[in-house]
């Protein structure tokens, strides 16, 4: 089969990989037809953090289950699913805890398992992993296209959120307008915010932040987009999605937020290497909540919503490529010429 | 007056000062009996922190109303108070939620105000800042020296604990034998819960913590140390307490934490320059609460037990001096020769 791999800062690549097997009798092999290009790809492709060459990539897959061990009970061939970025068993403490990120027989894709932007992946825990698309929908493509951010960033925007404790009437901030942060403002006018302030510094995104939901946006930068943010708020906001992970956006998250409020935080921290903003937090008895999102624990809510057709998540997606576009794809999510791209693969 | 100044790292002297009188309408003046010398100082003792050469020093007083303004209703001349390390208004908006070091009107002691350590204070906000010590007790030395680590380093124990989530029947780490650890211990032990793992590296304080209902003791170092407590914890505690403030104990907090758990830190986070605990946290949804400890908030309750006898956190004074044993009992601190110093001021 065909599928990216990584070679290097900047070097994505489509190469032919053995077609993956089933090797437990929990495993799932799935057809991918959907796949997304994410933020977090970003690390390694500008060489932040490390990946092994030749590994494949991509952890936000949507498919056809093609084939099934013994001991999956939950889908079949034939049907269309979708699985988060992290795999998961469903049946330890952590996943009964609704924390499937720290599953102990989790893992990840990419790396040793197969790479979501391929055409076939092999599925481990397909159970606890694999959530099913109801068949009326199974094949329409505007509701498949707003499924698809459930994978990552709609349930890590709505982590930010629910860690932030956002509830009905209340007044939120979002940093950044990334995928992220944009599903944030989603998720935040979602579970009944009254106002939602989004902060960014990109006229097009913060455009599609208003069509989410945004009450005000913010375009300042540094200080004095804390000190806007605070005069809107009238001294800071009980609730702030720190959607970013950079050392500047955790600052303004922590300036931002109301003495005693909390920052729900879900950027990946690759980039904070100081902690000024520890001390700001600290001062204010501000909590940090949150981290890697366990989607799973969150997909049947937010896939309800979204087959009602009150959720719809599906703007984020300014460009779509097909498999031998990823490299392209890359490059323009790096050049942040696309707000998220989607890859769409027909076998 | 005679008071305590600071004159430079390594320096506080006792000096004449001006006697503090009543400038505001809602101030009184004490007359300081006991008082403490706290961790926090040593950090401008050791120049880590900026202290202006010449003001006075200290924020833990405790003494007998000697004169209100006219706007005072709740202390009278005579009365026995004490003070929390910060002052408050009582009705902000900040107050009301029970986080007073955020007060609006609010500030510290020492800097431009009087320092605890010496023998008058003038006290801003008497109404909101001074708590009353019951007359019936107003003159017991057993008593007043078990209320004394109230203006501080109890209730930020138990500020630890609390953001920390301890409740009844659970397992909690305590990381840091100081004052503040020791009564983290306490706290915790008072809260319910069935397990209290306390880390330290004095035998002597290790010791104050089994006294304090620690139910076992890691005194092992860095990863060995965090190693033995997630194995006495099957995989790490869902409530810990982190006492310290410094970067290697932020990062022990982390990694003796369960997944989704809680790390309540309450040491000024003075030494925390680099976060690789914020990887470990985000990857385990760890939450950081706390702060700095709303002291006045929780001394009521603190206060009631003390005097029914079941709370004694008396047992961290290790040292007693004198106003002019000050600079000696810095120097005790400093060397790690006391746990905590308290002062007796006869004036």
């Amino acid at each position: 089969m065909q599928a990216a791999v990584y070679r290097g800062p900047g070097d994505v690549r489509i190469e032919s990989l053995p077609d993956p097997e089933i090797e437990e009798s929990t495993d799932a092999v799935v057809r991918v037809t959907h796949t997304a290009i994410c933020g977090s790809d970003l690390w390694f492709y500008r060489g932040e953090t490390d990946y092994e060459e030749g590994a494949p990539v991509g952890h936000e897959p949507m498919g056809i289950v093609e084939e099934v061990g013994d001991d999956v009970r939950s889908v079949e061939p034939g049907d269309r699913v979708l699985a988060p970025f992290s795999i998961s068993c469903g049946h330890c403490e952590f996943c009964r805890k609704g924390l499937h990120t720290s599953c102990v027989n989790g893992g990840g894709w990419g790396g040793d398992e197969s790479g979501a932007q391929g055409e076939r992946i092999r599925t481990p825990h397909a159970d606890g992993t694999l959530v099913r698309v109801p068949d009326r929908y199974a094949d329409d493509e505007d509701v498949l296209e707003s499924l698809l951010p459930l994978t990552d960033v709609l349930s890590t925007g709505h982590h930010a959120a629910v860690s932030a404790g956002v509830g009905p009437g209340d007044t939120a901030v979002v940093v950044g307008d990334g995928a992220v942060g944009l599903c944030g403002v989603l998720a935040a006018n979602r579970l009944g915010a009254e106002r939602v302030i989004a902060m960014g510094h990109h006229e097009d995104r913060l455009d599609i932040a208003r069509e989410f939901g945004a009450t005000d946006v913010v375009s300042a930068r540094g200080d004095e987009a804390a000190e806007e943010a605070r005069d809107l708020t009238h001294g800071g906001a009980n609730h702030v999605l720190e959607c970013v992970g950079a050392e500047s956006s955790m600052g303004t998250a922590a300036d931002v937020a109301r003495p005693g409020g909390t920052v729900g935080y879900v950027g990946v921290p690759a980039g904070v290497e100081t902690t000024g903003f520890l001390g700001t937090m600290f001062g204010k008895n501000v909590s940090l909540e949150g981290g890697v999102a366990p989607v799973r624990a969150y997909v049947d809510d937010l896939m309800a919503d979204v087959l009602q057709g009150t959720l719809d998540p599906s703007p984020i997606f300014t460009k779509t490529v097909d498999l031998d576009g990823v490299p392209e794809g890359y490059e323009a999510m790096d050049e942040r010429e696309a707000v998220k791209v989607m890859v769409r693969i027909d076998a």
